[in-house]
């Protein structure tokens, strides 16, 4: 069985691109032609979200997969709609990887013990879709718990070739009152860090890679460059690309040599791009998808300018 | 519009009781029965399993709602069943509610910004059991991203008359390796500590209780007590009562005088008594409910001998 790195990389390598669209279907920003279809469905409020949320994610990856290697659909919004935005979150999950696509469920999950083998048996399905009931190929975990926590998730990633990301350093306002505490000469995520280095050690790897990365927010890029040192072993995960403020140059650091190592995300930059100056004429024109296309490969060019990606050809 | 700890603490008043059944339906523990008639249905597997944990849990519901205030679903493991598994657990929460019995959704959520308002208005529907897809009163949290990620739960929980729990201290092997650095003079879970009771101070309040309560393991007696002097107006959810090692004198420093201010947890040591040595005859005469209906009589029991809930009357 090829491990979780092997499979991301050539993923990588085939697309030429670490660009990751982020699947965040917020109900106010989505098209109006999407929500003018969920109304006249009438269903009830949450089956009605659940189905515009579906239908538009479904048309953003057959936008966006054969341009990028990877989704992360984001599953809080998805849960907003109760059982029916399951519903949709598994169709969601199925139409990706039928497209061809990697998934990376942001769901930041932890527990303890059998409570996290749980959580694992649910989103890692890795090579076989059929594995779980929501066939990620990866998933987002918390490690506050402690290391035990994450080893259910280690474990199950292994056996099924999958991935796992691990929170270790995020870029909202107060991200730094817990992450920044200074303990023994190392900062809690330092610590936090250096345990994911551990764990990614012991689980199945691709050469220099193993299957438990990072999540790294991107709002330093020297900081990017010290996780990266850390962690030379972890795939790394850098939300906060357009929306979040970051930009190519931002997250170089991120990358190694080659061009791999790290996925950057973007996603309201790019599913709601007809709202953004730069593509509103073009979304007018062309139609909501076109905008969604023109930003996705305005995101590839960034990254492969102003970044090692370049290099992946 | 009731605050979250009044509406807690009149549940408590009328059950006389801190007592809190643990709703973990683990597929290989549950009653032959229940398997066998889950059997019969015939359906997929994640089905069948959604089905099992939907009827052994509202059974469970009906044997313990006269004699409790509150359940906690655990939702990974209805998670672990796919979409079906939220339908499941969905039907729990009302099965529970109609009974009259408080909810504690444990999803240990936690995400920034409009992601964190997203699983907040999926969970807390509070006084209002149509506020929320998943109709919980309460809704155990992470706080490891920063209390800014903690606000959009504070702030629906108070338009909502929901409480949280914030996951400050647990008892897993592992539980020290993160939550006890030491920073600044304190340990990190004290940090958060310091944090959460904030949070509570700003939030509704019942005379001394706010809405934003903690989770706190039951691992060290003297532990307990220090975080409940460091979290006065938090109430406190202890987990860790029976088979994961703790006892009711274990537990009697997470209480007030009055013997409010905590709720214990016990989950396999109630759902299956009957494979307890000390229940295993009664069940095999009167079925598995009368085990899990004298096992929660005896928890009750012991939570009002050795602890400060026996002068709830």
């Amino acid at each position: 069985m090829a491990t979780y790195a092997e499979r991301l990389h050539s993923a990588i390598a085939r697309k030429r691109t670490p660009a990751l669209v982020g699947l965040d279907p917020r109900e106010t920003s989505l098209p109006s032609e999407i929500r003018a279809a969920a109304d006249r469905h009438g269903l009830d409020a949450n089956a009605r979200r659940a189905w515009a949320y579906e239908h538009f994610c479904c048309r953003v990856i057959d936008v966006v997969a054969p341009l990028v290697p990877a989704v992360k659909p984001q599953v809080a919004f998805f849960e907003d709609c109760g059982p029916a935005g399951f519903q949709a979150l598994a169709a969601v999950i199925r139409h990706a990887r039928n497209a061809g696509l990697f998934v990376i469920a942001d769901a930041k999950r932890g527990d303890i013990g059998s409570t996290a083998e749980a959580y694992a048996s649910a989103w890692l399905a890795g090579e076989d879709p059929e594995a779980a009931p929501f066939a990620a190929d990866a998933l987002t975990v918390n490690p506050y718990l402690g290391p035990d926590t994450l080893q259910p998730f280690v474990q199950t990633a292994a056996a099924r070739g999958a991935g796992l990301y691990v929170l270790v350093r995020t870029s909202n306002p107060e991200s730094g009152v817990f992450q920044e505490l200074l303990c023994e000469g190392r900062q809690v995520y330092q610590h936090i860090a250096a345990e994911v280095e551990r764990l990614t050690e012991s689980s199945g790897r691709d050469g220099r890679y193993g299957s438990v990365g990072a999540v790294v927010g991107a709002t330093y890029p020297e900081e990017l460059a010290q996780l990266r040192a850390l962690l030379p072993r972890s795939p790394l995960l850098v939300p906060g690309y357009g929306a979040q403020g970051g930009s190519g140059s931002d997250v170089a650091a991120a990358f190694d040599a080659e061009g791999l190592g790290a996925l950057v995300n973007s996603s309201r930059g790019i599913l709601f791009a007809e709202q953004r100056d730069e593509y509103r004429e073009l979304g007018a024109a062309n139609g909501w998808e076109a905008a969604v296309e023109a930003a996705t490969r305005d995101f590839i060019e960034d990254l492969r300018r102003h970044t090692p990606a370049g290099r992946l050809g």
